[in-house]
Parts: C-alpha cells; sequence; structure tokens
C-alpha cells in the first residue's frame, strides 16, 4: 500500500498514526501541497478533488477523505467499537472533526504558520479563533472525567481529532486554557505504537 | 425513537428519507433553526454543538451528526456495503459530501433561499457559486456510467449527497449542466419508499 501525504498535514499524520498503531507495512509518497503537488494531472488522476491523504492498495484502488481511510484500515480492530451505537458515536467525533474541527483549527494554524498571516486573510483568522475556542471548550467539556473521546476505548475518534488539535497552538490557541484535553493528548501520546507528526 | 430536525434542513432530510426506505418508525420533533431552536439550553444540552439533526432513543441515548446517524439507522441493511472497501468508498463520498459539497451547495442555499441574500454575504455567495459548480462536476464524472456513487448499489452515499443536490437550484446553480447528476436524481427518486423532502 502507498500512502500520499504531506507530513506537515493533520489530515495525512492520521493515517501515519493510525498505520504505526496498527504495525501495518507502507510506503509514503511525499506530495507538497504549498507546492501544488495536489493540483497535478497525475495526482487529480486518483483524487479529483485534488486534496490529500489518499491511499492506493497494490491492486491500484484508490481510497481518499482521512477519515474514510483510517475507517478502512482500523476494520476489525480494537480502534473501532464493536457495539453499533458506539462506533456510531465514533462516527460522530469523526464527522463533527471534519465539519466543525479542522475548517476552524487546521485553518488557522494554515494561515498562521504556512501563509505566515497575510493581511487580507486577518479578518477571518480572528474569526476562526473565537469558533475555534467554541470547539476546544466542547472537547473540553466532553473529556471530563473519561480518558477518551467516547468513554475508556481509544478509538479513531481520539485519533482523528488529535491530529490537529496537539498542534493547535500553532494556530493561535492557548491549550493550557483546556487542562482535560491535556490530559487526553497525553493519554494518546501513552498508546504502544504512537508516533508523533514529525517523527 | 425521536428525531429532532428542521425540515428545511437538507441534513435533517437525510434522517427522515433514510427511515422512510427503512420503514421504521419514529417521532419527528420539529425545531426551528432560524428561531433560534438550537441554541437553546434544552437543545444544547442534548447536543453541545448546537445543530441539528440529533436523534434520541427509546432508552434516552443521543446521536449527532446526520452521516453518523444515517449509518447507525442503516447498520445491516443494504444501503451499506458488506465489502469493507466498499463500504469504506461510500464513507469517502459522506466525509465529501459534509466537507467540500455541503459548504458550498447548502451554504449558497442558505444564504439566497433563507437569508434574501444579504449585501454582506454577495461576495462569499459568488466565491460558493464557482467551488459549488466544482463539486457538481465532479459528481457529474463521477456518475458517467454507473447509477450510484458508488457503482450499481444504492447506498448511504447517494442519500446523502442527493439531500442538498436535488434542491441545488436553490442556491443558484444550474443543474441542467448536468445530465449524469439528473439522472441520478431520477434513480434514487425511483426507489422504492422514497419520500420527499417536503412530503
Amino acid at each position: 500500500m502507498t500512502v500520499y501525504g504531506d507530513e506537515k498535514s493533520g489530515n495525512c499524520y492520521k493515517i501515519k498514526l493510525t498505520l504505526a498503531l496498527l504495525k501495518i507495512d507502507y510506503q509514503w509518497f511525499d506530495i507538497d501541497i504549498m507546492a501544488g503537488g495536489t493540483q497535478t494531472k497525475a495526482f487529480l488522476a486518483k483524487n479529483p478533488n485534488g486534496k490529500l491523504p489518499v491511499i492506493e492498495l497494490d491492486d491500484g484502488r484508490v481510497l481518499a477523505e482521512s477519515n474514510a481511510i483510517i475507517g478502512y484500515l482500523a476494520a476489525g480492530s480494537a480502534l473501532i467499537p464493536g457495539d453499533e451505537f458506539n462506533k456510531a458515536l465514533m462516527y460522530q467525533w469523526l464527522f463533527f472533526e471534519q465539519y466543525s474541527h479542522e475548517p476552524c483549527i487546521a485553518v488557522a494554524r494554515f494561515i498562521k504558520l504556512y501563509q505566515g498571516m497575510p493581511v487580507e486573510r486577518q479578518a477571518e483568522f480572528e474569526r476562526l479563533q473565537i469558533q475555534g475556542d467554541k470547539v476546544l471548550k466542547l472537547l473540553d467539556n466532553q473529556l471530563v472525567g473519561q480518558a477518551f473521546m467516547i468513554g475508556e476505548q481509544f478509538s479513531l475518534a481520539d485519533i482523528a481529532l488529535y491530529a490537529y488539535t496537539h498542534v493547535a497552538h500553532e494556530g493561535g490557541f492557548d491549550l493550557s486554557l483546556y487542562p482535560n484535553i491535556q490530559q487526553w493528548l497525553a493519554n494518546i501520546e501513552s498508546q504502544a505504537g504512537f508516533v508523533s507528526m514529525l517523527d
């Protein structure tokens, strides 16, 4: 299996972390988003949506969307609850991550860290700070008295939300305001097989 | 089971359509988004993210995020492929819908139909038209020579993408440009048990 990814992207890191935790072998093919690597004819033939990450199986089949990919990789493993309702709660947090969390936290990080805070995005950045703090507060409340997002079972919900939460400070957010998030980050980092984003 | 929804919302319609196709009984509790119904203390106790739809099981357990809800309702049915890769492709399109499709098509519709195109959102609306047409073109290409999003099997990918695509004209998009989408809409509408958004 080949993973097409950019190591600076939290969405790509989800795949790397899931594969490491599951001890699955793969090849990594680096694509530089900032250099236009996702908009080439060759890449668009793999993913017409022009986004990373993408995985390509040895038989040539291709799968896109980070949270769909980790769902595929982890099928049948302990990273996905067996109980249907808990599995649905896991997916609830995966969709929350893509719709409500990533568009604040990851986009703020992109503007600050990679674009160097251009003037024309400053008003948007300020809005994202307010929205992002609401999202982090919601996560912090969810984590009161429980080790992981859906209780005591470490799942894909934690992997997906960890990806951009643990680098939220690079997007201007102050994680010291959220003690339950800090404990949860440590819980994830202590999992056997854990690898960090830039390992 | 109780569904908390707003009948004008495509995200809520996904639940109604899935339940009708699966012939599952439920109660519908109407909440008016425009009147602030998702920001009351009572509603935020059910979903701290303040978004519809939400389902509440008879034992009080609550689930949010439209695509997680339909995944739960349809578990074990023919609306979810049994094959792991095809199931992952279905989820790929569900995440695509929430990240790339809904934020263009549904938001343009909201600005035009429900907000009456306020001056301060006009530039955003113009951007959404360009992005939304790219998304519709991508869907139209995907549907060349196949009846449904992941081939010949009608799945949750079709239900999720149908919800806002079939009302895209209300957001300023011209569906007559996309013949494969038009055929696909008709394929979905001919499914046994189909109900329309305002039925």
